[in-house]
């Protein structure tokens, strides 16, 4: 099976994700610069969901770009990435609408954990049979960034309770290391 | 007519499908994690109908696979069969939100029903002019997990009315079958 | 300028017209069977304007076949279109809401004219440099169709007033000849 | 990296965006012609936005046309510019439903200015490496027509205040620039 549809519909699911989170921002009644301020918030956790989705739709990009072939389990293993993935737009809106209270930190951190789970699995299945793959994916670094990344939304949810502010600083951490455009700078980061 | 936009078409329609279904996941008022246990039933329904997505995306794409060319009928019958599925959504919702009481779960076989009648209309028009397809569908077995589901939807119908969640069952208890990956468990369970 | 990324970008926009009126099926509240029958005009009016999508989408998909070389007054001639087919939904749910009313029954007609309209103009600026494209479209009857649904369009407009149900009569019978799928019934009642 | 996937992806997105506007147009209660009235702003707030979506579309389009590679920082350039595109539906509706009152219109106006900026940074990241491209954007005008676009969107800003119908009205014009068809009248504005 050739993985050109898998791509599109990956790329059709990811493009609706990251564009019906923006729903979310309902449009305020009053005509004043001041009913803004109350989805400040809100587009605060659109922001950080956007750029998350970002970065997982061009990891998928990369890590399809490797292989040749797809399997039934990779398969299935692509629908288990994108279910999470498509919860993000409704934690994203509980934790905008509640001014990142604990409970929505810590459940927005929860379903970025799934997300990193669900693509470790779908990375283990797709380089299960192409050992040289897996290497190349331990070369540039993609498996300690996605170990350190699962550190700290275990953090961010740990502190969320306590420290809610501190939990979703965690998240925007993680979505730094992700964008570090520097190899050095991502090195020194990792390592 | 190539197939390459009803591919892309379908696609895209399923991919809106599976991803719309969230949209009925409400974004409670509160911000405690007890505020999320009324939406567990609509989770359920949501996680069900996403895998019943993702088993019909997953078919669709093998059986246009083996199919070179598109007739006027195929369009239309492919048409039928994203109709049905274009439901699912609403039948996942009332099924959840009602917490799986006896109509919302009776219909929601219905619809399951009309799609693999839909599916069904689809896979013997595709194979009319190629009774070498229709062969091949047969011996991999995709006919009697066809009417076996037919028979445990209709099944669930019947029973949603005494008994809701036996009536469920039936709809999970499809779905297994056709997600199971080890071929010799799905012969055991369809013979 | 190649033709692939204007069908993409159709595809996608006509694929999520058609999806995204399934969303004014408003979920129930009640969990009985009864508590659909007030859906029934919506769900009514959702399957006309399911199949006019589809139409679209299939003349659309089989007017590009023919054509190699888009302008960029086609591109616009294209947007121009996908803008009035973008107003289905909103007049289907309208219509549907409030079972086949005089007001709603003329919108919807006024709106699938203007779509014909639209439809005519994006095949005439496709063809206006290829006579040969033209002298096919009237073999197959493209022409005499349209011509023949932009009347019974004006004549269902003019029947909503005092009658809305013959006024929806119409459409349904304009639907009708563009899906006969033979051509000889379909040169009967074209001629 | 192939630009194939990327323009699939931005493809959907602006498909997504451009349609999802229409969820805005709220299906009136009442099912006279009258109750459309105070749907008319909204109307008209969603053509020049389908418009200028159109023109984004567009010119996407004609830009990934001409470039063969594309870096890690061209494709967050894009996503850039995909994320306050995605603004656009919620400041169409903010203007549509207040009619055209300053606050909205100037907010409007922002988010175009942020779309022409970021579709500007899109430009000089694609055409960094290839001098010969630039050379071709400039030959065509369009650094001219951005720059222009730019200057009256500020104007627009600044203009809402007072008076924020000729701020919309400095919207339109830029439309207006951009749709132009005819070579010689663009020139005519432009220089």
């Amino acid at each position: 099976m050739g993985k050109g549809r898998l791509e599109a519909f990956s790329d059709g699911v990811i493009a609706i994700i990251i564009t019906i989170m923006v729903l979310e921002l309902k449009v305020p009644h009053g005509a004043a610069f001041n009913d803004l301020l109350p989805l400040l918030p809100v587009l605060g956790s659109y922001v950080l969901s956007f750029i998350y989705v970002g970065i997982y739709w061009n990891n998928h990009h990369h890590m399809l770009h490797i292989v040749q072939q797809i399997s039934g389990g990779a398969l299935w293993a692509n629908l288990h990435l994108l279910f999470w993935l498509s919860l993000i737009p409704f934690v994203t809106a509980w934790m905008g609408e509640n001014h990142f209270q604990a409970a929505p930190v810590a459940a927005y951190g929860v379903i970025l954990l799934m997300c990193a789970v669900a693509y470790s699995i779908l990375a283990r299945v797709l380089t299960r049979h192409h050992p040289e793959n897996r290497a190349l994916a331990e070369a540039i670094g993609i498996d300690r960034k996605g170990w350190l990344s699962i550190g700290f939304y275990i953090a961010g949810i740990a502190l969320s309770t306590p420290w809610p502010l501190a939990g979703f600083a965690m998240y925007v951490i993680v979505a730094l290391i992700w964008l570090a455009p520097d190899r050095r700078i991502e090195r020194r980061i990792v390592q």
